[in-house]
């Protein structure tokens, strides 16, 4: 899947009757917040309830970072002789929406491959990682102390992607201050059916993993019995066709149009037009709609 | 610009006749690299040779870290009374392939406010950072010594974007090592009309950084003397073009295809065809090509 291998859509038709009973929880947050060890500690707690568990870790800083070769190594010795865990990291692929579109079929996957639970951890933070959340029935966002600052939560679309807070290495200097002030923001605004709860964790002793692992099981219970769940997952599935569907044109647009296009750039060159002028005359040329 | 105003495509066209004589010069690389710094030194550079010069300091990893508030006011204190500097940081918009869109758009406002240079600043690496890296003209990857591993550069698209390669920190343990990897690397492969060359700068003191501006300006030559130069501009703008066509698509998508859509997410829950199949009828349905 991670090659884009031609036999990709014939793998992925045949799996899909196979999909739709793993639930995904995603982690993310910024870089050093503790997100992989955290990852760890909820492995231990799915195995312990007996559940496959599948963990796919994005990271779309590659191809500069190299770190998705390096971190299935490094992630796999908590687990590696348990074969109720599989763990994969996956690197971005070359283009832009690759990481939206790959990341629900990595899940379709590993849901088919029989998990359980499918975590999904991203590497980073930024546009790429809000799209690969977007794969998640549960999205759990670690901050730092040092990172609970007022102004940047406040600024951040963070408040809307989380459904659980953990502040990781709440033992730190500010522990206590950034849960209260993650507490006050999300007292704002209009009253939600969901209170994303705020958590204190210490990955590295697994303090307060236990309590993250019943809150992420008490927002999948809100969600099923609320019905938001299903709602969620079409919301999804609407978003990734509509992509899907967008890429296919797009992959049209660069192959048919070159002589089009071409005589466009020379009058853009020569300043005649500019490119969304250019955009739409494009379109009328192909006659494809939205000019 | 930043907030998608919705007479920004009269003023984009307003701004374009007068666009096109600026020179951009990327700066990219990981984190902690030293860009900023470089930058800085970087202006100082130009403003001695008596140019105007613009940074756009690009930030895709907000709306996570808030980054671009912040940049601002740290990055202006050094010009801060230089009017012949203007420094603006951008936060990424809320979707995917929004920097890829809105980069060449700030880049042609600085260029028509009269710079002679723009600076492009990505503030991390990854996907949006070589998207937002083709917007420049001349593209330098700054990496450090801990960082000029073998495997990792090896695997990354940084030979391939990079036109001028700074090892900065370069008095850090490792310079010499990394200047060497580095170079061997870039002689591997066929041979290639513009060699990269791979500088020591310490930015914090300014060491090599006249050097990297006259490899800037050698990169320019070059550029200019072959032709490539308006090739690569060419190449660009239909990029550009492609680009803004599809995103129109992509809209109409989203706008008329709600019920259509419902439909067939129906049929995806069911498991009676899966998402590619979705998208495709999604194309009929809507008389759009591509499926």
């Amino acid at each position: 899947m991670e090659d884009g291998a031609p036999e990709l859509p014939q793998v992925m038709e045949a799996v899909f009757p196979h999909t739709g009973r793993a639930y995904a929880v995603g982690v993310t947050g910024a870089p050093g917040a503790g997100k992989s060890t955290l990852v760890e500690s909820l492995i231990t707690q799915i195995r312990a309830e007996g559940h496959r568990v599948a963990v796919l870790a994005v990271d779309p800083t590659s191809p500069f970072s190299g770190g998705a070769l390096l971190g299935d190594r490094v992630r796999m010795q908590g687990h590696a002789t348990d074969d109720g865990v599989f763990i994969r990291s996956m690197a971005a692929r070359g283009h832009l929406g690759g990481l939206a579109l790959a990341a629900p079929e990595a899940v379709r996957i590993l849901d088919a491959s029989g998990a359980a639970y499918v975590l999904i951890e991203t590497v980073g933070v930024g546009q790429s990682e809000v799209e690969v959340m977007h794969s998640a029935d549960t999205t759990v966002v670690v901050v730092t102390p040092r990172w609970g600052d007022g102004i940047q939560a406040g600024k951040a679309g963070l408040l809307e992607i989380g459904d659980i807070f953990a502040v990781n290495k709440a033992d730190r200097d500010g522990g206590r201050d950034s849960v209260r002030e993650l507490d006050q923001m999300l007292s704002l605004g209009p009253p939600r059916p969901w209170r994303p709860p705020v958590l204190e964790t210490i990955a590295t002793s697994g303090k307060g993993v236990a309590e993250l692992w019943a809150a992420i099981r008490a927002h999948r219970a809100f969600l099923e019995s609320s019905g938001e769940l299903a709602e969620r997952r079409r919301a999804r599935l609407a978003r990734e066709i509509a992509h899907l569907a967008a890429e296919r044109v797009r992959y049209r647009i660069g192959g048919e149009s070159a002589p089009v296009l071409d005589a466009l750039v020379a009058r853009v060159e020569r300043r005649e037009i500019d490119p969304q002028a250019a955009a739409e005359e494009l379109l009328s040329a192909l006659q494809l709609p939205g000019a």
